[in-house]
């Protein structure tokens, strides 16, 4: 089984990362990391640079394809060589999944089109433009399509793809072996439980939250 | 405030990214990825390459420094130069942090001796050998020294950080805009809650999911 992570110049890491770590530690599964191009890309901050080890070209026919989101995808929801390879390898995978703003980008080129699926809670509106019916979830499965909410929502979602891949002893294993109890400090994960001051502050920044403008 | 994040070869690297991701996000904070040499540096399980951009050398007083666990840092228990660098940054440090067994190392250089912290639960006694005492929590603060269990934890210790750094608004803005609102599919994330079967099979396994031998 082959796992594809899709990286561009701009990502949020942890839409990435979160889900590598967990997919990762499927026995026998080659997971690998690939892009337009190999080599280094800068995430979202700049302060990050994470390697691209294939190329699309080279990466024809994974069976769990995730696309990760970030500012830099914004410069992608018209790329069509992108677009042509998310299409292709979708006709192919068992599993087309993304995190975060990245199911925009599945959206946007076509895939998720009469299906349900999330996204971050500030995007789920333009999901809709793309033919997609949004989901206020943290995991939407819909057929073989899975979709995360905002970036740590991956990690739900891996775990989640995990239990459908093997069954569920192999993702409470892996839960465990990361230590996946969650505490966080906050019960502000949520625009349905954050302060009402913080949900207005995030949507009055929308743009530069999602977009990095 | 300078934030520096420790790579090194065959790290974990949730362990890193977790903090990263939520850290990054405080206003006017400068956050480096520094190591012993700069360049790519490949995770524990070797699919994932990272970046470090600067040397110990050249990040001599940060006032935050993040230490990440995994499989190389047991090549590292006894690395002079880096446990030199550890006591030096850890003297002008407002905060010395850790991630998983990251902890171990931070006790291996002596930093942690007489103080309370925490690590991966597969690891916990080996606190003791270095005069820190253990604790079984998902994120323990002793003074300037916050420390976190396993892996996916340290996303919780770094939205606590924030808390302590900035107070809790910015916290709150963080955690909403990564939408941290955890909903883990098991409720395995913790050997007091895991199967049985899970804990033992891992314990089993102690070795290769803590150093990948």
């Amino acid at each position: 089984m082959q796992i594809a992570i899709l990286l561009y110049p701009r990502i949020t890491a942890l839409d990435a990362i979160g889900p590598y770590e967990v997919l990762a530690r499927i026995p026998d599964a080659e997971l690998v990391f690939v892009g337009q191009r190999t080599g280094e890309i800068r995430t979202d901050t700049g302060l990050l640079g994470l390697t691209v080890d294939r190329t699309l070209d080279e990466t024809p026919n994974p069976d769990v394809v995730v696309v990760p989101g970030g500012a830099g995808q914004f410069d992608l929801m018209a790329d069509e060589p992108l677009h042509d390879w998310l299409r292709a390898v979708d006709a192919g995978s068992t599993w087309t999944t993304s995190v975060c703003t990245g199911g925009l980008l599945l959206a946007a080129a076509g895939v998720l089109k009469g299906h349900r699926a999330t996204t971050h809670w500030l995007a789920m509106d333009e999901l809709e433009r793309y033919g997609v019916t949004p989901v206020r979830e943290r995991v939407v499965q819909d057929g073989k399509y899975m979709t995360a909410a905002g970036v740590s929502a991956g990690i739900d979602m891996a775990l989640t793809l995990v239990d459908r891949i093997t069954g569920p002893l192999m993702a409470k294993i892996i839960q465990l072996a990361v230590e996946y109890d969650p505490h966080p400090p906050f019960d502000a994960g949520s625009p349905d439980t954050a302060p009402r001051r913080v949900v207005e502050l995030l949507r009055s920044r929308r743009e530069s939250v999602l977009q990095g403008k």
